[in-house]
C-alpha cells in the first residue's frame, strides 16, 4: 500500500489548462482508490465532484501528499503556506516544464502513478523567514521559498542601505535593491539579476545586488545558516518595499531593519524518479547538449 | 572681450556647499565685470546681492552661458529645461567630480576664469524626446539627456512589452524594464544595468534590458537616428512607468505605446580645456593607471 | 539582364555538406546562363566540371559577385582576402543559419535566383587593419571583419598592457586580453566576452576586456574612425598574441605596439531581400517572440 | 609559552621588499626566542644569518607554523606544497593587502607577535585535487587552493568539452574554458570570469565558464563534496591545458578526462584576531562604506 493515502490538490484556478489537469488528476486518483481533499479555492473551479474540501491549513494536517497544479508560482505559494506542516509537495505544470513543477499535463497518470507507488525522489528545500522591525518592534514579516527582495517600490531612484551578515558589516550599497535567494530561487529572479545557479542540495544563500552603483558589488554566496540584517538608509527618498517570492509586500520606513534567516521548517519536494536538475537547466536555459 | 558676457547661474539650493560655491562664483564674476543673472529658485537661497533674477526659461534667452552648481542631477535638470535655447552649460560640482560637472569648488575662479577667457572645450550632446500615446492620442511626454527608463512602478513583478526599432520588431521581453540611453547616460544608470560605456562623441543609443528573463537579451547599440517604439503588453499586472533622467514620470496603461527618438535641439556642454573623458572614467571607476 | 554575370564560388571544402551545396549551386548557375569561376582550393573538392578556376585574388578582379558556401568563418576568410576589390559577397550556410551566411542549403535556387534578379539588400561593412611595430618597425599585420584580439598565447597568466584611443591614454589593464570588434564582430566572440550587440549599420567599434582584474573595466564603444594603440607591458611573463578574426597570429614581444584602425576598403555584403538583423538575433539567441 | 615554537619562513625572493620583511621578521623572531627554519630557496636570498635551513617538505614536518612573505601567489605555492602536513600558514604581504596575506610589512612585529601569543583566528580551507587520465591511465595531476582552470593553451579558438558533476551530465560547452574554483579562489580569477564571491567558510565549489558561446551558461555553485569530470571534445583543434592556481600545467589530448574533487587534507590559514573577510573585500574591491 502506498505511503500516500490522503492526497491534497491545489491548483491555479485562473488557468483553464490547470483546471483540466486537476479534473484528470481527480479521476485518476479516485479510480486508483486514493482519498482526495481539494483546497477550498481550488474546489470552486472544479466543483460538483463530491470530494472533500478543506482550507489550505487543514490540507497540511490531513494529507500525506499535496499535489500542486500550476506554474512554479503556484508551488511557491503552497510551499509558503504548508511549510509548517510536514506534508511533501508534488508539482504538475499546466504547460511548459518548470524548475519546481516537473510533471507535464500529458504525464499525469504515468508520473503521479509512479510517485504514489513509491518510485520518487524526495528533496529537502529550505525557506527563508523575513521580519521587518521599526524602533525594535516587529511591523511585518513573511516567508519565502525562492527569495526575499528589497526594491525601491514606486520610485525609480536608487535606494541606499547597509548590509550585515552574521553581525559583520558588509557594505553600504546604492542600487535598485537586493535579492536574498535560496538555491531554489537561484534559477528564478536571482538569475536574471546576475546571480549564479546553485544546486538545490547546497546549503547556501546568495545575495544579489540589483544594478548596483558600485560595479564591483557582485553576488556573494554564504552559508545557509547565515543571518542577514539590512538597515534602510536614512537618506532615501523612496520607501523601499520588501517582498517574499514576489508577494507579501512590506513597505519600510527609513531606519527600519529587515532580518532574514533560514526557516526552521523545511519543505519536502517530490520529483519523479528520473528527475535531473541539470536536465531541467538544459531545457529551460537552452544549454548545448551535442553537436 | 569674452564671448560670454551674460552669465546665468543655477544651483542645487538644498545643498549648503552648492550655495557657498554659488556665492563665491557671484563675487568672482562681478569682480571680473560679467553680468550675472540668477535663476529664480536659486536666488531665494543666495538672496541679498542685488543681482538680476530670472526664470529658467528667460535665462535661456538672456544668457551667453549658464553655470550649474550641483551634482550631475542638477545639470541634467538644467539641460532638459534649456535644451530648446542655444545657451551652453558649464557644470561645477559641489563635491566629488561628476561626469557632467567637472570643475571642483576649489577650482572655481581658476577654471571658470579660463573658460571665460576662451580656453575651453565645447561638446555637443544630444537628448531624447519621449512621448506616450494611448489609442493613438498623446497622454504624456518628456525629454532626457541621460536616459528614458521603462520600469514596473510600484510592483516588483516583471513587465512584458514589445520593442520595435525603426519599425522592425526586435523582441517581446519580460524583465524589470528597459533603459534607452544616450552616450551621456551610458556612464550613469545604464552602466549599473550592464550597458557599455559609450564615448560622448558617438552618435548612438543603447538599449539596456533590466534583469531580463531571457539571459541572452543583451544591450543593443544602434544609430543615434533610430526611432524606438515600445508597446506595453496586454498581460501585465503592473502599470509600467516611464521616466526621463529619473524624473517626469508617465504611468502607462496596457496597450500604451512609448515613442523615443533624438531631440532636434542639442546641448552644448562646456568643459575646461584639459578635460579628458577617459580621465574622468579612471577617477570615477577606479581604473588602473600604472603599477 | 542581371548586374551579376561573373559569379565566383568559394567553399569550405572540408565540409561534405558545403561541397554538396556548391555542386547544386554550380548546376543552377550554369543552367541559368551565368559565368561561374571556382576558387582554386574549392575547385579541388568539386572538380570535373569544366568550369573556370582562379586564385582568390583573381576572383576579386574577375567577378561581379562571390558566393561563399560554409559557416560565418568561411565568409570572414573571403572577406579579408577580397576586401581590397570591390566585389560583393553573398553567404550560403552549410547548415544552421549564421549571422553572415543567411541562406540555407534548401533555399539555394530560390534565394540566389532572387538576388541575381536584382531582389537583394546590399550592406556595407567595414574591416579593421592591424599592424604590430617593434622599436618603430613593422613586424606583422592583418585585417579583420569581426575582431582583432589580444590574448596571452600559451600562458594562462594575465597580461598587462596600456590602451590609447585617438592618442588619449585610457587605462593600464591586467586581464586575459582585449577584443577590438566591429559591429559585424559584435555578435561573435565579443558577445561571449560580455560586449553589447551593435547594429551592422552603426559606425562604431567596441573594446571588450577579457576577464579584467579591475571589475569596473567595462566594454567601451567609440566612433568607427577611432585609432587604437596597445602597448604590451614590459612586466609580462607571457608574449601576448594578436589575432585577426581568430587567424593570422602575430606574437608580440614586450614593448611592442599594436595599431588598429578602420580599413579604407569596405565590404559589400549581399542579403536576400527579406533579411532582418533582429530576426537573425532572435533565432540565434533564442529571444522571445510571443507568449 | 606559545604553541608555536618552530617557525618556518618562506619568501618570494625575487622581490626586494619581501627580502627586507623576511630579515626584519628573522630578527624579531630570534629576539623573542623562537626557533627559525628557513626554506632552502628563501635562505639563498637572506643568507649569512646562521639559521637552520630546510627543504619545503622538511619545513612541513619540523615547524609548528610557516610564515609566508610575498603576495597571494606565494602563499598559494606554499599551501600546495605543505597541504599534506598539518602545519598552519600565516601570510605577510610585501606591499598591498592580499586576500590571503593580510599582514602588511609595517605590522610585522605587532601582528606576528599577537599571533604567536595566541591571539589569532584559524581558518580551515580546502584544496582541490586534479588528475588527467588518457585511455584510463593517469598522465598528469596537481592540486590547487584557488582553482583548476581548463583553457585553450596557445590557440585562441574556442574549445569544446563535456562537463559531468557527480556522474550527471551537465552540458557540452564551447568556450574559452572553465574555472573550477574553491571559495578561496572565488575572489581571484573566478571573480574576473564573472563568478560570485563565496565566503571562505562555505563548503562549496563554483564552476565558471570562460566566455561561453551559449550566453545562458552561467556560474554554477555546487557542494564541496562534488566530483567533477571534464571530457575533452574530439573535435577540438586546440589541445587544451589544465592548470592549478595558474601553475602545474598539463596538456591534454582529445578524449582525455580531467577529474577534480576536494583534497582530503585541508589547510589551516592563520589570520590576525581582527581579520574580517568583508573588510578585505571592501578594501580590495572599492566597496562603499558610508556617505
Amino acid at each position: 500500500m502506498s505511503e500516500f493515502q490522503n492526497i491534497g490538490l491545489v491548483g491555479r484556478t485562473e488557468s483553464n489548462s490547470a483546471v483540466i489537469s486537476l479534473k484528470r488528476l481527480m479521476i485518476f486518483l479516485e479510480r486508483e482508490g486514493y482519498s482526495v481533499v481539494l483546497e477550498a479555492e481550488t474546489a470552486k473551479a472544479v466543483s460538483g465532484h463530491g470530494v472533500r474540501v478543506s482550507s489550505k491549513d487543514k490540507l497540511g494536517e490531513l494529507c500525506d501528499l499535496v499535489i500542486v497544479v500550476g506554474g512554479d508560482g503556484s508551488l511557491l505559494a503552497s510551499a509558503r503556506a504548508l511549510a509548517k506542516f510536514n506534508v511533501p509537495l508534488l508539482g504538475i505544470n499546466r504547460g511548459r516544464l518548470g524548475f519546481l513543477t516537473d510533471i507535464t499535463p500529458e504525464q499525469v497518470e504515468e508520473k503521479v502513478g509512479e510517485v504514489l507507488s513509491g518510485k520518487y525522489m524526495a528533496e529537502s528545500r529550505f525557506l527563508l523567514d523575513m521580519a521587518v522591525t521599526r524602533n525594535g518592534k516587529p511591523i511585518g514579516k513573511g516567508s519565502a521559498l525562492n527569495d526575499v527582495v528589497l526594491h525601491p517600490g514606486e520610485f525609480i531612484r536608487m535606494i541606499e542601505f547597509d548590509l550585515f551578515i552574521d553581525g559583520q558589516f558588509v557594505y553600504r550599497q546604492r542600487s535598485d535593491g537586493l535579492i536574498i535567494s535560496t538555491p531554489t530561487g537561484s534559477t528564478a529572479y536571482a538569475l536574471s539579476g546576475g546571480g549564479p545557479i546553485m544546486h538545490p542540495k547546497l546549503d547556501a544563500i546568495v545575495v544579489v545586488p540589483l544594478n548596483p552603483h558600485t560595479l564591483s558589488s557582485r553576488p556573494i554566496v554564504v552559508e545557509g545558516s547565515s543571518e542577514f540584517k539590512i538597515i534602510i538608509g536614512e537618506h532615501n527618498i523612496a520607501k523601499p518595499y520588501v517582498t517574499c517570492d514576489g508577494f507579501e509586500q512590506v513597505i519600510t520606513e527609513l531606519g527600519d531593519v529587515v532580518h532574514i534567516h533560514k526557516k526552521p521548517h523545511r519543505l519536502t519536494l517530490i520529483h519523479p524518479i528520473d528527475h535531473n536538475f541539470y536536465e531541467t537547466c538544459r531545457t529551460k536555459l537552452n544549454w548545448q547538449v551535442g553537436n
